[in-house]
């Protein structure tokens, strides 16, 4: 497979090779989960898994409102690991075809490896994850690029984290038919189609080394710092990271689900919803697969209402590639706020009289040729039902650079960086840097 | 002031000048604190400062074991900030005398700026805290060098942070008669001095700028990668640093601080112990001064049981320094795991029939010639009672590079920037860090 249309071609027969089925069930009729009579929240039988319980999210700064949520709470920590190795001196990404039920497509391309604690210790009793011994105990033909813990959805999560890993490896490695090479520059067309490259990989591929050299060295040395001209240093970012953190400090509480405010647990349909339809549902699905671990089970999903807006406005200052990035602070951030995109909302989930948020009409009103990036990607389809964003890239010569002062600007270099470390870039920043690192221009490598 | 014998002659005068009163007093009888009836936890009247709780800690391995303990709650981020300026072109530290409780000679070295968030936002109604405006809102004469959110001591703190900053001025700086403008090579000096430069000191002189340029135009470019020849690149360490992570992840929740097992009140004494002697008691004390912000107050303090060692493996590696770390997972750890020295621990609270943690014996076993570094510097005097530890740095040249999964090998400056970016490297090895970078050889400036 060395081009997109081997691809599509191994993608379809993989799409037409498996069958699935996907139920929406009530809560109630959930095989293996129940509600907790005492305090609403939703729970699988055995523990284990994750469960929907409520937050109450008090921000220390005097002006700023609480509020309470329902949120998801999975304390294990997975694995999403990408192997690459180099044919004809072309870096590949090992991906797999993978059935998620909360996908609109059923069948998107994840990571080599994709599997919560749970898979791979085989809780479910299934069959052992493919490949994992690379990430786990990599031997002496495997090089780790990339590993780190990531958050994922600061808004849907409790401070959800997935061990995110990168590993070139030189061993042979037999390629299970559910599973492709795919060529780095293919990926990078691959990423400009709809609900195709699921979020695991993107988030994953946000952490690839540079360049890989064709020489069997490694990654290529970076330029150095006198090519570089950030608008900003790494103290100044730091500084205005702290500073960010400190204003947006909280305290945060796991309650009851039935004390939430503002939502309610229909029972007639068997979900939990915001009494104005806003912001997400939380429902029950049956599933039936060929082609996971467990051929069927049940489990509660998280549905958002509506399609968001993921957006980096990018501007060219000094000669080098800038982002414009936002300090978040969201109800289930690890710690306190993380690096976000330059917009990231659901404009269906802002009251009438709320404030737009900054950028989000520049963004929307982007004429065709500032327009970079704009693909419609989906997020984890384990977790989140039928959840797309709208992600963008926008090149924003007319923007200013001053910005308020939950904003600044950072090269692409620099976010790339700082992705790498764990914990201080948002996972919907992650994702979209990955679409943005095979912008001409934007790339790490030059 | 510009030699250490200048500096001692003011220190001795300001010594002469205050005077302090700090009286050993039983809990019960302390003014402003009570201990909570149901659960016996120890807090102030406000509901602010700290308190003193119960924490069990539950590793996720199978063959770790459980434990509890009493450790202080002090969800509040101070600030410890160091404010800098060049004279002649060296660069100066503004520094101040400062009293603390817990200090064995009362008085030590303090940064520009050591104030609780209750201090400087005034909740004890005292002074208005100098300087602060160069860090909570710096101006146009100041620039930012460093700025993180740090941890502090792990296994007395659940997840304490403060804020550590160092900002360079050029403008005019008024100084009161408790503060000192000491010269940087001068400050070299005084960190060899026993019990003399506090820990809040310490921890922020660890992030000072690699090399303070002449010419105005801020830090030196780094030298660049060519010249660096570490063991380890980034990509290997976050590896090894993730890996630590998923390996130490545990449970941990607070715990009425009367069901913490081996531990008792001693309601003749007033203070809480373990039942060995060993690991720290926590006493009350009456504190009366003429130079703090607030004339007298009452605290509980925790008095660790004899002094501990907290030593660097130094090691020339490919021509280039390295340190000998370990990931250090401990009870209030905020994430996990961070970055520790090679040795952290104190012999005394050892069972007898423990393992020696690694090298221990061979740090206390080194050579006179081996020995680069060998001060007592005392902990935080604010929270800690006659809390000393004998800070080493020692020459490991026998030491094999093959090293147990918790440790690795850095460079002086890789450790240097690792501490900068906040959360990521422990308060031990911190200060001892600041130490480390004034050793010739080991200056991250070269």
């Amino acid at each position: 497979m060395e081009d997109a249309a081997g691809f599509h071609s191994w993608f379809a027969g993989r799409s037409a090779a498996h069958r699935y089925r996907i139920t929406p069930t009530p809560l109630h009729d959930l095989d293996g989960w129940y509600t907790d009579s005492a305090t609403g929240d939703v729970r699988h039988r055995s523990g284990r898994f994750f469960s929907i319980e409520g937050l109450r999210f008090e921000p220390a700064a005097p002006d700023a409102p609480a509020w309470t949520q329902p949120i998801i709470r999975q304390p294990e920590t997975g694995i999403l690991g990408v192997l690459l190795k180099r044919f004809d001196g072309v870096p590949h990404l090992l991906m797999q075809a993978k059935m998620e039920p909360g996908n609109i497509t059923t069948l998107q391309l994840s990571p080599t490896v994709q599997a919560t604690f749970s898979n791979y210790t085989r809780v479910h009793r299934g069959a052992a994850v493919r490949y994992i011994d690379h990430f786990l105990t990599p031997g002496a033909a495997d090089r780790v690029h990339y590993d780190a813990l990531q958050s994922e959805q600061g808004s849907w999560f409790l401070g959800k984290r997935n061990r995110n890993i990168v590993v070139e490896t030189t061993a042979d490695v037999p390629v299970h038919e559910d599973f492709c090479w795919v060529p780095r520059p293919v990926m990078a067309e691959l990423l400009r189609v709809d609900n195709l490259v699921n979020m695991d990989s993107r988030t994953v591929l946000a952490g690839l080394p540079d360049e890989v050299t064709g020489d069997g060295s490694g990654e290529a040395p970076l330029p150095g710092r006198a090519s570089e001209q950030p608008l900003h240093d790494t103290a100044t970012l730091l500084h205005w990271f702290t500073g960010a953190k400190m204003r947006h400090r909280s305290e945060r509480t796991t309650i009851p689900l039935r004390r939430v405010g503002g939502w309610h647990r229909d029972d007639r349909r068997g979900e939990i919803a915001h009494e104005a339809g806003r912001y997400f549902r939380i429902i029950g699905v049956d599933v039936e697969a060929d082609s996971r671990e467990v051929p069927s089970w049940s489990q509660p999903m998280l549905a958002p209402a509506g399609r968001g807006v993921i957006a980096f406005v990018s501007k060219e200052i000094r000669g080098e590639r800038h982002l414009l990035v936002q300090a978040r602070a969201e109800a289930g951030t690890f710690d306190v706020a993380e690096i976000g995109p330059s917009v990231q909302c659901n404009p269906g989930n802002l009251a009438e009289s709320a404030r737009r948020p900054p950028y989000l009409d520049a963004v929307l009103a982007a004429r065709p040729e500032q327009v970079l990036f704009d693909t419609v990607h989906s997020e984890e389809g384990g977790r989140f039902y039928h959840a797309e964003n709208r992600y963008l890239v926008v090149d924003g010569t007319d923007i200013p650079l001053d910005v308020p002062e939950d904003y600044t600007w950072m090269t692409v270099r620099q976010l790339t960086r700082a992705g790498r470390i764990g914990n201080l870039v948002d996972v919907e920043a992650r994702t979209l840097l990955a679409c943005v690192r095979t912008l001409p221009g934007h790339g790490a490598s030059r």
